[in-house]
């Protein structure tokens, strides 16, 4: 019992290390912090030396909650424990292999989609075409990277993105990749909406009817496009997808610190900085919606939700 | 002749000096510009000892295309040289007078105007409500502080106008006059718009069909006004407003140096910047310019050109 | 077989009573008329005597044409009657407890479903917010109440809702509750629309392509959220949607009498009136629709139709 | 001199005795009102008997600040006032003469100017069109009747025009006429507007830019007109267009009583009743303005105010 | 073997001849080349005499591969090949009756679908209406006509659809169905489209979001109806949905030959022809979709693709 | 006088040999339509020897008479003709000789015009830019002429202009030039779109609101024009302007004979042909007007018609 206690807490121990890189973003973006819960569910079911079935569900129940509260709104990290943890056994060692085999399944399919959606949102850039993109979406650059890749002749406009300026990763890799690319502040994107033959943008949340939760700054590049007839496309894993929004919960808008925007507020009496980490897209603007399973339109929504996430209409 | 020549040199130096304060923006904002391009033509044509009067315009001529070499697209800059410059004189010594007059004249009505344009466009504005404005307009911020010393409550949402951050310098103005203000990044305008009850900026330039050349990033802020019919206010001193765009020339859309944007471009191999100092908001998307001689709607900008800057339609 | 005869009269006699009430309006509203229905067929079933299953079921049929009869074209009245009668039996036994179970559970179903789109629909209303509504709609009520009982400090904005002035309805249940309400005519909804936070309205009916039939005047005011970017919520239990709309059935309008508008139109010879009941909001106008299963974008209204109401795309 | 106090006297008396009946709106209409305010100008210059210039100009100046104060915002009351002092004069005979013939001119034209409408505005309508028109105006109704007169037959659809049902009015109006007419609520307006050819309204007042302040309801018409690509034509007198709003004066809103919508507005706690009498219409939504002087778009409003009403832009 | 070979030979030749006329437009529309592919499918499969099974796929996927050859973008011919080759069988009798059952069904709903369509769309056209319709649709016109038939007083107004000219047909069509009709060129359209009450087009490919690929000049109309609030209705037999561009793909718009449109290019040395067969409808301008299968919104195309045509969302 | 009659004769039998030409289109175009005329009342006043004022005006009258039946509507002949004969002599030599030199004056000015409007019109079109027009309108192709002789590389997309194929002139044009042309059925517009720069069109006739009658389809391009934000340019000389339309006047739209679209109507017994020459577009879908005399926004329409017209709001 005694080792049992000792390997339970050094599970926690680490769990616990998870959960602070989490918060701390150094390890950041939502496919890297659902990948990371996973495995750490993963590895938390493996050293659990319980034996009670109803035991073992109430520790990886904690394990879950502690997870999920490190970013208590981020729907991947919800929809990764969720899918982790949804399983059915008669004991513990199969209730542990369960887990585990739904971990490991969770984190090679969360590899493999971004690689999908690259393939099948590709298909949609022909060559000569000029695509703009805004922060740092893996699942969106690996669209402009596979038609880079399958020799289509493109041009890339990104943006810095205030305040956290991922543009400059996004540049710096598209330079690498040798796209050429050119940097536009985020005021200069409805000005250089008439080179633009194509938005391509990734998603923090997908909700169900449709909408998108992606960085701030995204719903005014939709609406640009929108007012010049550009398609407005969004990468996004299935998992981004929100269940909750079905019956009603509004994605709460998480507000960052004073800091990013403004060094020392404290030099104003009557100023205050507001700083949004995201903003709302509303579907009328999005063209199309690519998954792993498929391009879709957004008001399909439901369809990722209810075949791909498991959830049902019910009342 | 020495001593007129010495004294020309004279004023030649000065007028130089002007110049050279204008091109490195030691002097900047459109109407501080053309309050001292008046200010060099008088001085000029103060220290003039010539007694011809074909060579007195000969030399004025000269110091205007001085001038107006420095900025060569400030319509702001071409409209106060042009009206120091418009006299009738018989001789000398009434060229010089007459155009002493039009410029004391012009820096005074200059320094009214913004005044006045205070006056007019506060009366737009009502206690309570939410004013967005973006950068850093003389004009603009009049209406905003006139309309605070009239005793109305109102709140400010100033954006940080990327990549000259003028919308420091807009914080500090209304810190110090006390309005509650917040400051947003240029991105996070959109998500603001619901809170905004009227949008204020000002103009570099108003075309003859009534089109606003402004700081890179307001027909976005225009678009967003425009989706959500909250009031899209330009405040705009009559000698913004260019002739030379009715006969059909564009407005020359300054492009400025890459380091604004990013620091060091030479570690990309295959990046670029672009970095449009302005953009251009159709007049569709503006519900009123207000001018020292009244509030119009864009699409009387011909009238404004004709009976204050005294230009006709021929052909 | 007289008493059998005995009870069916009198079993028809109160169907026609039930019939009657309707046709009166003396039961109204779409809920109520639905769960009326429901518990005429159930109590119509329970009283019928006869053994042959075959005469049975024609029994019951007759009894579902005669309210079906009362409002033709209310959806929630046909879809309330083909949900009671959808069974399958091999004796008349087990067929009327079918159908008397079946009326039970739509009538709870209903009951509890306005309660379900109160709490669903209340998760959009933030605490401040001022909610606009139009009519008298349970379901829409529902969803205001809730978020006042959740402590959400909440102003409503009431239209009259010409001609039968249901807005004297809405104010009165909302002055109970509590909640500061205003009153406007139909015509200032525009002007008002400035200072609304959220549109929440209730459905007649919702058709396969996800518009919205509801009171006159709807329309309207979803034209003026959408060009104001308010949000335009529905409330709609799921027994509103309307499968026939999917077979390309049109819903037809209710066209009300002249005197509800004008007290003698015989006054004049070149005037009449026109009174539809209804007007149709197309889905491009609307946000969301709450169900008592989810919040859904209008353009999975088929979905709603298959899974709820068992209805499926055949040739 | 006791007698001339007495004169005045009775001119003050029946002048006060119209600033009654303008105030209970026994005199009513923009029309009606402007005339009457000319007529007692003419009359109580026609009494008063002093000798001294100055001392008949301040007569005269106060009588016109008790007629401007009976309506405050009224643009027609306030035009024709400041059209009918507009004089220059050497001693009171010919003050007195020049301000009676100004008045006789105001009356005369202004009862010209509403059949000129009808002439202008009638040619723009076509045989077999149906005409939708909201309230009771004068110049509006002027085109319509001007239309059947010349033989075309039209149809008309009126609105109630909740609160006041001025509508009642309007069809009392069209069925003398021997018009066909249907009266709808004004929630159906939209439902009809499928129907419609082209909206006619009136105007209370025109803004420097081109806006319509007019009959709550009028700005939602519009925005139906302009949904359904139906021209929307408002039928304006010059004297409806107001100077001051160029000097950015904002046309301020009447709030009527509360009473006009709700009887008893006591039996509520929570409850009150928003009724303003006008709404604005931006001159986006506005087709054509029929003047006296001709058929003007929304936005040539300046050159109205400038040439009709002897206005000037200046700072 | 000999003969089985010369019956093989004679199966590939007929099967041939059939491709050619396809190719040369001998056989054109897309339900005609959809059932002469089955067809010809059925037929090939009749004459297969080879015993083993792996063999007969291989000769059929030879089969469906020409076929495919002759239009390679037509999604209509495309999932008629699909559907009659989807089988399981365990020896090549079973295989040949499955494939020539699956031809017989796809021809028979084909043809059903046509008129299923036309009984659901008509209801959807009121007495009175004028339709507008462009190019030559068996479905559209399936609709106008069972509308007429039905005793609806309809008029059509039909496009000429250059550069084919299948208005001609069209008008040829309705003139002897008695329908009474008038013929606009395309570039009258939009003149027009203020006496139409519904659009009514075909479609050559539905796509996964929605859009609608139809004869150029499509898009252009029903950007016109939106405009004027029209309904634009799409007729389209389910096998017009592309499941492959859930996939990604883009619909190719074929480029047809200049002679179409200019008959001698060689005269010019600076000119030439761009003459695409197809445009792009996006979903925003379709109302609805009438399919043989129900009425649906644009955006339920996914659930049209995997209901009817048996495909799923996967990774 | 018999000489005198035989001249008039002779006068009279010209003119209506001009007459016939502009009737039978041998003289077409706006422009030349009106140097045409303009010609023709020269040469008719030169020749006429009456010798009282008031008979030369009868006879001048009639001819301008004769002259305006030939095209009634054409609002560049009534322009042409009102220039003309705006006079004012105390006897027949001044009267000859003034209306003789009105028309050379005309006739100079509107040549010259097309090559202003060329000048200030291309002003507005970069290198690299493709321009799209529409029909064959001398001053619209002024505008890409003078671009491409300055040196710009440009490239133009022109329609065919069914039914008269007035595309085939302009490409031919074009093709003198050197100009890189496409051409494109009347439907392609809206697929071209998205690679055009600016759309370049002449006009028929620029009414008093700003709305724009050109050839059949113009109003097309500008939606799509709209709908794309790209720039909408009209080419019209000052005289295209309609004062009529400022007193209410409608443009009547011509419609031109059934067999300019169909060759042989009487094949059909329920088939008719609509052929409008022209429609209208709405001045919110025009960028800016290239006239001789300035570019302007259409709301300024007024502006040309009083300044350049000479005409004036009177009541």
């Amino acid at each position: 019992m005694a080792e049992n206690d000792d390997i339970s807490v050094r599970g926690l121990a680490k769990l616990e290390d998870t959960c602070r890189k989490i918060q701390t973003m150094e390890i950041r973006g939502a496919g890297r912090i659902a990948r990371a819960a996973a495995g750490a569910l993963k590895e938390y079911a493996g050293v659990q030396q319980v034996e009670d079935l109803h035991r073992f569900h109430e520790e990886m129940g904690r394990a879950a909650d502690i997870l999920l509260a490190t970013r208590p709104t981020a729907v991947s990290l919800s929809n990764a424990v969720g899918m982790v943890m949804r399983i059915q056994a008669s004991d513990v060692a199969r209730a542990r292999s369960a887990i585990m085999e739904n971990a490991d399944r969770f984190i090679e399919n969360s590899l493999r989609a971004v690689d999908r959606i690259g393939e099948i949102g590709s298909k949609r850039i022909r060559s000569g075409e000029t695509i703009l993109t805004h922060c740092n979406s893996e699942a969106a650059l690996s669209i402009i990277a596979r038609a880079h890749r399958d020799g289509k002749e493109i041009d890339v406009i990104a943006t810095e993105s205030r305040p956290r300026m991922q543009g400059l990763l996004t540049i710096g890799f598209l330079d690498e990749l040798g796209v050429p690319t050119e940097l536009i502040v985020d005021s200069a994107v409805r000005s250089a909406m008439n080179d633009v033959d194509a938005v391509v943008v990734g998603a923090d949340v997908i909700t169900g009817n449709g909408s998108l939760v992606n960085k701030i700054g995204t719903s005014q590049i939709a609406l640009f496009a929108h007012e010049a007839r550009t398609p407005f496309i969004v990468a996004a894993e299935t998992y981004k997808f929100s269940p909750a929004t079905i019956m009603g919960e509004l994605v709460e808008i998480e507000e960052r610190p004073a800091e990013e925007v403004l060094k020392d507020a404290s030099l104003y009496r009557h100023v205050r900085v507001r700083n949004p980490a995201f903003d709302v897209t509303p579907h009328q603007y999005i063209d199309v919606i690519c998954t792993e399973a498929g391009a879709i339109p957004p008001e399909m929504s439901y369809v990722i939700i209810k075949e791909r996430l498991g959830w049902e209409l019910t009342d």
